[in-house]
């Protein structure tokens, strides 16, 4: 069928086009099927329909399909019926609970990076994955899928070190620790990290304000090789680039299906060509790992996993009940890691945290004696080599080598909160403390955040300020203020019962 | 966050707005989440964000937000963050498989019904729904909701008689001789349909070469209360209304999810006031229902959902690996159906089974003993009173009455499909006599279809004709008899080893 083309001005992220209903009819085809467009360029884009918006004998295209065309608008395209991906029988199969191929798996994550696929179909792969998982085959076949759809990173030097953290506790800025402590020793470490996206900053955000983090692959190979170690936005690389596009799936749906955080963990990991992989998983009360059993199949998994891909994985099972340190917030989290950097001195839950997962990867990487890494990462702060090592990071990324804590600028505008009574603080919600953060313009502001004067365990006397909020906005501050003060994040209570302390607790 | 309006002139079906990356972030909201946009009119919107195509202190708003807010554009509008619907909590929880209440169900499908999910919402809804299904409880309560958030119809004289064909057989024109007949013995059946959306014609593509289709809930009752029956299309009412949205989502994912399927066909009987209703469920291969088993399983939850919503039903498994008639195709089974009623005489399987059919409805609306409800189907056909009735229904919904099987135009095109060696036809594909007809231009050119001269179990000689493919336009004819010669939709063989006839199998 010959129909004009009518540009439709707007960017929805994949080939489409909009046909009247009485075209559609014509060709036969329904609201989310295919059609194919011929012209000098051809191309497969989903149909939308519509009564009255588009004109019979007119077709909408959307911003990509206009693109693509690149063509003056007077001559009519054809237009033909298509066949839907294959994809769509695949994920058929997953609703079906059917086992699936390696090449079936592979034709799924193609169409995910290519945005050949609907959110429609895309929001059934990612329930269908959540509700009925993947196999331990088919999950190294989407790491695998999800590594091959995009860039890689080859080293001639190994071996190659990398660092994850499933996320979910407030103010876990280890790796701008972790990073240069391996990197000073010797080890490549091409870290990338991402930006927070329901959290009150990721280690990109905090990186951010210290030097730029948008970097391709070759560039990160490139700086990797010259100081060891890099700490960069994966977001801005095409290094796994599925899980970026299955994130904006998953995130409205509040589910990270676990073959899903699996596999996107792991791709990260396999494209930069990472030999040996520490493991960062929080566990507790608010975290994503609600305790340690969970904490121990996902650990196990992801051994698993990396065997299949040939990484060594370890894992390290963490407390994640309370922050991290006692910041939350980009430029907050920033100034209490530099200070740690700068005088080997700061709050215990950090360092040690710090030097427990750095001294797992000295140790896997050969640089330290079984049992050691913990005292050499330790050694590295204090002797001012991870410091030394960090400055050169930011300059090789583009930042400026000499700054120091008190360069770091934090939200001028700040409130407290105080102590109702006298007590312990008994408890402290890590998801309203984020929220709290989040109020206040973190990640976004990098200045905003709030800093912890005392943490779960700690007496507090009335009218002590437990809490100070950065903003950069007054109004920001107004708001995460009157959300604090309606609904405390932390609960005191006169008298402590009993302390229980998790035997893996690390609190300063 | 103040805004300055710039309008989107394109319709998305659902209220969707375009943020700057720089002021989503500012605001501190992700795609897919809602914000809301607060003028004289106000209300939430979903996010959409770009980097480029809305420039940051802009907010574009698509036709529908910019219809509700109905105003000049000069002044900026205020934007603030809005929490997600409930309703997303509970499709979450269906995701996870918990228990929902009648009144998560409600809340549901009133988002669904107002537009209020996202396609990657209502995409997972749907997924959930086939993976996990519902209990019988939410099954009548998601039927429920879906009767509440449309329109309904209450008659004053009862019994109320419907009729549902589970599809999926291919020529099933049934209703155009079921509905007049049973309107014919004095009872009320206003039987809404659809239109075919996968095959090659829905009984409202058929009746609307009668007569005008499109009636709201009011004019359906009226014009029952008038002649005792209509024959409508469903999806120009707000009857149930839920359902065409939720098709929107299952036609690309080509699912139908129990429990969705149960509810989609009782909320449509339920929401017309229904005492009585049979249930048509062709089985066999090719069809929905792969066998006797599936078939027992699905007649008794529709008897039990019926049974919770106080009505009757009755279910008919039919065989349904071959065609009804020998027609297939909007003009052609109009043919077919008006030659019956006018003559008496046609195919078997179309008499015998229209007349089950009616015979059962007669029987529970109390006009015929118990038994003789075939005799009496058959006897109305006869007689020349079904015609009659047929007749007052077209009239009433503006048709010409006095229109004759001589009256209906095919299409001008037609070519034949012959036998190419003597033999028994042993296999007839459905799915392929249907892709043959919407090739020739079914269900949207009336007059395109397929005319079947020989049917499975009877002999054919070498080059006798086994189908006519008829079409309104000569490139049409073409797709398809190329498209019918490459993959003959029937497979004839040279003697018949065995011929096994389902005792259920009515057949000309």
């Amino acid at each position: 069928m010959q129909l004009k083309v009518q540009p439709l001005d707007i960017k929805v992220g994949k080939f489409k086009v909009v046909l009247n209903t009485i075209d559609a009819k014509e060709l036969g085809v329904n609201e989310g099927d295919r059609v194919y467009v011929k012209d000098h360029e051809s191309l497969t884009a989903i149909v939308d329909t519509t009564e009255d918006m588009i004109a019979p004998g007119m077709i909408g295209v959307y911003h990509e399909v206009a693109e693509r065309l690149q063509r003056a608008w007077t001559e009519p395209v054809e237009v033909m019926p298509a066949t839907r991906p294959k994809s769509t029988e695949v994920i058929k199969k997953m609703m079906d609970q059917e086992k699936l191929t390696e090449d079936e798996i592979y034709l799924v994550v193609k169409d995910i990076v290519d945005e050949s696929l609907s959110d429609i179909e895309l929001s059934s792969f990612i329930t269908s994955s959540y509700i009925n998982d993947l196999s331990d085959d088919e999950t190294e076949w989407l790491t695998k899928a999800m590594i091959d759809t995009g860039d890689r990173i080859e080293f001639e030097t190994h071996p190659i070190m990398d660092k994850h953290s499933i996320g979910g506790v407030p103010g876990n800025k280890i790796s701008l620790l972790v990073v240069p402590i391996v990197a000073a020793n010797g080890l490549l470490i091409p870290k990338t990290s991402s930006r927070a996206i329901t959290g009150a900053g990721g280690t990109a955000d905090l990186m951010e304000i210290l030097a730029p983090v948008e970097f391709n692959a070759a560039q990160i190979k490139e700086m990797t090789e010259k100081v060891g170690g890099v700490i960069v936005w994966g977001g801005a690389t095409n290094i796994a680039p599925a899980d970026d596009k299955l994130i904006r799936i998953e995130y409205p749906l509040s589910v990270d299906p676990h073959c899903q955080l699996l596999a996107s963990i792991m791709a990260k990991k396999g494209a930069v060509g990472a030999d040996n992989v520490v493991i960062d998983i929080p566990t507790g009360a608010g975290t994503k790992i609600p305790n340690v059993q969970a904490g121990r199949k996902l650990a196990r998994d992801l051994i698993n996993l990396g065997e299949r891909l040939g990484m060594n994985v370890d894992c390290a099972l963490t407390y994640g009940s309370s922050p991290i340190g006692r910041t939350v917030g980009p430029a907050l989290e920033v100034i209490e890691a530099l200070k740690v950097l700068e005088t080997g001195e700061g709050p215990n839950s950090l360092i040690e945290k710090s030097a427990v997962l750095a001294g797992m990867l000295l140790e896997m990487g050969g640089v330290a004696a079984k049992g050691q890494g913990h005292n050499l990462a330790i050694e590295t702060i204090k002797n001012g080599k991870a410091l030394a090592k960090l400055k050169q990071i930011i300059e090789i990324q583009g930042g400026d080598p000499n700054v120091t804590h008190k360069d770091i600028v934090v939200g001028e505008h700040t409130a407290e909160l105080r102590a109702q009574t006298n007590g312990y603080i008994i408890e402290f919600d890590n998801k309203r403390l984020v929220e709290i953060a989040r109020l206040a313009g973190a990640p976004n502001d990098k200045g905003a955040g709030v800093l912890i004067h005392k943490k779960r365990g700690e007496s507090v006397e009335k009218d002590q300020p437990v809490l100070t909020i950065y903003a950069e906005k007054e109004w920001k501050l107004s708001n995460a203020l009157v959300n604090a003060q309606r609904d405390m994040p932390l609960i005191v209570e006169g008298m402590l019962l009993e302390r229980v302390m998790d035997v893996r607790e690390i609190q300063s």
